[in-house]
């Protein structure tokens, strides 16, 4: 355990690139089958070795003739030539062209002997085995000799190039049947936490379990990079197991990555296996979040530990791994790989070292893509998602301004700007609607999130539920009402009648967070209760247990009755009919969706607002719902 | 054959796109496993139906508390609990915290029954199970509660988004093992032309066979627009197994795609599937070059026929099927499908019709994009790797002025300019050069052919062979000398030594084009010998047979003499000991790399300026180059 600390030094971002570049994962080239050469790299030179065509070749569809016989002929008078055959494409010429004798031949043809070019079919008549042609031609007119296309010898396709579909074509011109091409990196991932479960089985969330993410995601990430990925499975809390794994993997791949592990016994198993059969180059890198980065040798194999996080996990691979890969693959960086924006807010730093900070992009009327940060280090997944790249800070930046330009390195080549982002409430007809909208992202953060963001001017949209605090410089897209009250078990079977109950009587709550609007419902309601008592709310709120216990989305209080853990949820009638519980209601609370003033004629925007169009057949299907008229 | 002329009529682009999105190739979904989902695109909504955490988890290494028994604690007066008990990760927690208690906890661990908040560990000091905490805490700190992170019941990923890493992230802490994605469109290919040779088999040029590139270049397209290929062969001539397989592709696939074939009875057999189950909607586009295009139904298939031309083929294929089977897999086009860029010459037009003109793309020296027209129809399979994509002109255009801006659809999304774009002779010691050089394009077209683009301003370099003409303004980047005269059978079994001995004697001789250097080099020695002879060059040529038969390759006239259809082919000593041949030196000849003066500060061309400083290793192993001290 000493001996890591010597590594705790932490390099700069520049030290860890030429680390990793040091580690050498070029794999041997290989050989596929044309047909499977797509996004492939040639590895050699290829030259042709036939002339294509292979032979003088007619271009059009005519009569083969000699040249000098048709000289001299024009419309008015026209060459007479006896028709001696045909020939066809794909058929040996049984036929030679003497002079004064012409022969058919289709398009493709191989052009007979003693002919050297073709008249077009369109200058000629043919009458009882005589053709005249109306038109002289040189020699080689319509004719494509051996070799006039590609020529044996030459030089065909050069290493390093990509194989798209045109290489393609050329390679299947040259009747190239298996293709050398640069190999992929073999890329091992294990997954190390006794806590992790792969995707699929169960979870036994007594023992603390959760699905593993960095696994899959960053198998993603090596295939999208140009390598090849392999999985390798983690035995519980038997770090034997983990061990053999590890040398396993350092065997059979060109670079091996682990993903930050939760566990001081897998860090040491690690350590132990980089001691015994390789070297540790590097232990930390100066950049949030890459501090616990590892560099080294496991055996032949590279190897680099990447933080736990998922979205650090995905950052730092992104950073300092892809290039790596896509270098030793052969492949470019995609054009697509990064994109310039500007702030769309001001954000500080006050770090002292490089961060790699995630980045949403929301695009403006205009069509500029703005950027703004997102996940502070919180570690959830769901930043995987709201995250479309990541901005590089530079360790003496102390702030950047709103309208700053910076420079976004995507995820993937593949992500775009969501054409529409909303921030706000979480409601199920939302959701609905959202569906019908061609990639959106919204963030359902809470109505009082949704206005505070609509006012910064970053989302195109926020949507609100319940009372409005104060007015919000917008333009309203669309509103509903949906009942809300207190989701209670089937039957109801503490018989709540309303909120007085719950005051009342010592029953098991669940609340929503303050920046739901239908927290702001419900605190709406306790007033009027408190005023009828000539109570403060606070009073009410005291006696009410469980009116602390918050709990993240729309449903989640009426899961928590659902699985007996309370007794009533604050939640909407939909949800109660959806899950099949009991249903007290409260109130009705409006919804609305309130378009950024400036984004109107986004093209997203205006999807959203077509789709609003039509909402009412959504609540319709909805318990509850009504439409917006008050 | 009468019926078919009704179609005659040609439809303008716009028509053709409607008649295509008319045809619904969209597939049914599918569920694949999670590994195999990366770029697919979702089906249908995804929600979370667990709550991610599953439990309250701790989110640092520390002492799960009751808050309460904390407050007020602070460096100088920490409070004391005792250590009951440890939690880790991935275990089910054997201990409950009470009041005056605490338990060790570890990153990811399940926060035990009682406690409400995590102390880290650093703000602690543990002696003989008695530990101080030295900070007071707050209920929550340091716990991601169940479901804070996502929460059962939201909406998680919405239909229509494709699935990248980070997409796949979410999924896997959803614990989603399948995911439902939209089908991919089958795309059933098939060969028509009795001539076609799948690549890997062996030609025979007797009967004019030629390697089918469409299938495979249009298969490769497919894949990269999001469809699924089929290939289907065909049956040399035997059209009912033709017409078996056109009838099997229609039940087995959303689409069919036939590329032109050059025989009439194979459009006969298209024709009559086609009327026998299902309808031809349009034949002929009035764009060049989709004249011959055909759309319809065969059986419940979606039906469209490309032309035969490779270019064309891929270029129909680009403009009006590949926007389609994205659609129908419910891709968006991508990012980099399209290239702004500026005629780098005046183009003109004449064609009253739509033209797809192929063009070329190289980058000027301030990175802006040069396009530049290629193929004027030929048919090459070679211009498959010029062109870089498509310019669509309108039938009202007469001519595109240098400098205008255009629109270029790329054939592929990873299609990129060249680094670095070279025109002129076709020189071995050139190929190996350009082996060192990262993503060049040279254009062997010759000297002459090179010099006049350079002076063009396209290309960033030309190079030249034998005698210079006239001055171009350029830079000399390395020059070489290589011997070259007449290739002849090993040990030369004419007694050939000279060109006199062609003049003189009746031999066969093959020559290169007037574009190549090497014959201008030829020529000279003949001026020099007809002055010898006192006779015009003209009277000798008149005596060679075979001085007016060129061929396009610099090997090409040696191959000839190796397959016995010559006795002497103008040549390099490169070539003729690379093929085993005899050689008869006439001379030496300089070959120039010669770069656009505007473009010296590009990079690619310091790539090559930097690969020809190593061509000394290069002529050392070409015999008869030599370094070109002059």
């Amino acid at each position: 355990m000493s001996d890591r600390k010597e590594f705790r030094d932490l390099v700069p971002p520049a030290e860890a690139h030429r680390t990793i570049d040091s580690l050498d994962l070029e794999p041997d080239a290989e050989t596929v089958p044309l047909e499977d050469a797509r996004g492939r790299v040639l590895a050699e030179r290829v030259d042709a070795d036939v002339d294509v065509p292979g032979f003088d070749r007619a271009s059009m569809d005519g009569y083969a003739v000699r040249a000098r016989d048709t000289f001299g002929a024009e419309e008015t008078d026209p060459a007479e030539l006896e028709k001696v055959g045909e020939v066809h494409a794909g058929a040996e010429p049984d036929v030679e062209v003497g002079e004064g004798e012409c022969a058919e031949i289709s398009t493709g043809a191989v052009v007979p002997d003693g002919a050297d070019a073709v008249v077009m079919v369109e200058e000629t008549d043919e009458t009882d085995g005589v053709v005249q042609i109306r038109k002289a031609v040189a020699p080689g007119d319509n004719v494509m000799f051996a070799g006039a296309d590609v020529a044996a010898g030459q030089r065909a396709i050069g290493p390093g190039t990509r194989l798209t579909p045109r290489e393609i074509g050329l390679l299947s011109a040259l009747g190239v049947e298996t293709v050398p091409v640069r190999g992929k990196p073999t890329v091992g991932i294990i997954s190390t936490g006794d806590e992790l479960v792969r995707p699929g089985e169960s979870l036994n969330h007594a023992r603390g379990e959760i699905y593993d993410v960095n696994s899959y995601t960053i198998a993603t990430a090596v295939e999208e990079a140009g390598g090849d990925p392999e999985l390798y499975p983690h035995a519980g809390d038997d770090y034997e197991e983990m061990e053999n794994q590890l040398r396993r993997a350092a065997e059979e791949c060109d670079l091996v990555l682990t993903s930050g592990s939760t566990s001081a016994s897998a860090v040491d198993v690690i350590y132990r296996v980089i001691e015994d059969t390789g070297e540790l180059l590097l232990h930390g890198v100066a950049v949030k979040p890459g501090k616990p980065m590892l560099v080294g040798r496991v055996g032949q194999s590279a190897y680099v530990g990447l933080p736990g996080y998922p979205v650090s996990a995905l950052t730092i691979f992104r950073t300092f791994v892809a290039p790596a890969i896509r270098e030793a693959a052969g492949l470019p960086e995609p054009r697509t790989a990064t994109v310039t924006g500007e702030m769309a807010v001001r954000e500080r730093y006050s770090e002292g070292r490089t961060r790699l900070m995630p980045a949403g992009l929301v695009e403006d009327e205009a069509g500029r893509t703005l950027v703004y940060p997102v996940d502070k280090g919180s570690g959830a997944t769901t930043s995987l998602v709201e995250a479309d790249g990541v901005v590089e800070v530079g360790p003496d930046t102390e702030y950047l301004a709103a309208g700053e330009e910076v420079e976004v390195q995507l995820f993937s080549p593949d992500v775009r700007p969501p054409r529409v982002l909303g921030v706000g409430e979480d409601d199920p007809a939302l959701s609905r609607v959202l569906d019908r909208v061609q990639n959106p992202r919204y963030l359902p953060f809470g109505t009082r999130e949704g206005l505070r963001r609509l006012r910064d001017g970053v989302p195109d949209v926020a949507v609100a539920a319940g009372p409005l605090e104060r007015d919000v410089d917008s333009v309203e897209l669309g509103a509903w009402t949906r009942e809300w009250g207190l989701v209670v078990p089937e039957g109801n079977p503490e018989g709540i009648d309303g909120l007085a109950t719950l005051v009342d009587r010592d029953l098991r709550f669940v609340n929503r967070g303050t920046a739901s609007g239908m927290r702001r419902s419900l605190d709406a309601a306790l007033d009027v209760l408190a005023d009828e008592r000539e109570a403060t709310r606070r009073d009410l709120e005291g006696e009410i247990d469980g009116y602390g216990l918050t709990v993240k989305a729309h449903e989640s209080p009426a899961r928590k009755v659902l699985a007996g853990d309370a007794d009533a949820g604050l939640g909407l009638r939909a949800t109660a009919e959806k899950l099949g519980l009991g249903f007290v209601p409260v109130g009705e609370e409006t919804v609305r969706v309130l378009a950024n003033p400036e984004r109107m004629e986004k093209a997203g925007v205006a999807d959203l607002d077509a789709a609003l169009a039509d909402v009412d057949e959504i609540l319709a299907e909805l318990p509850g719902y009504g439409d917006g008229a008050e």
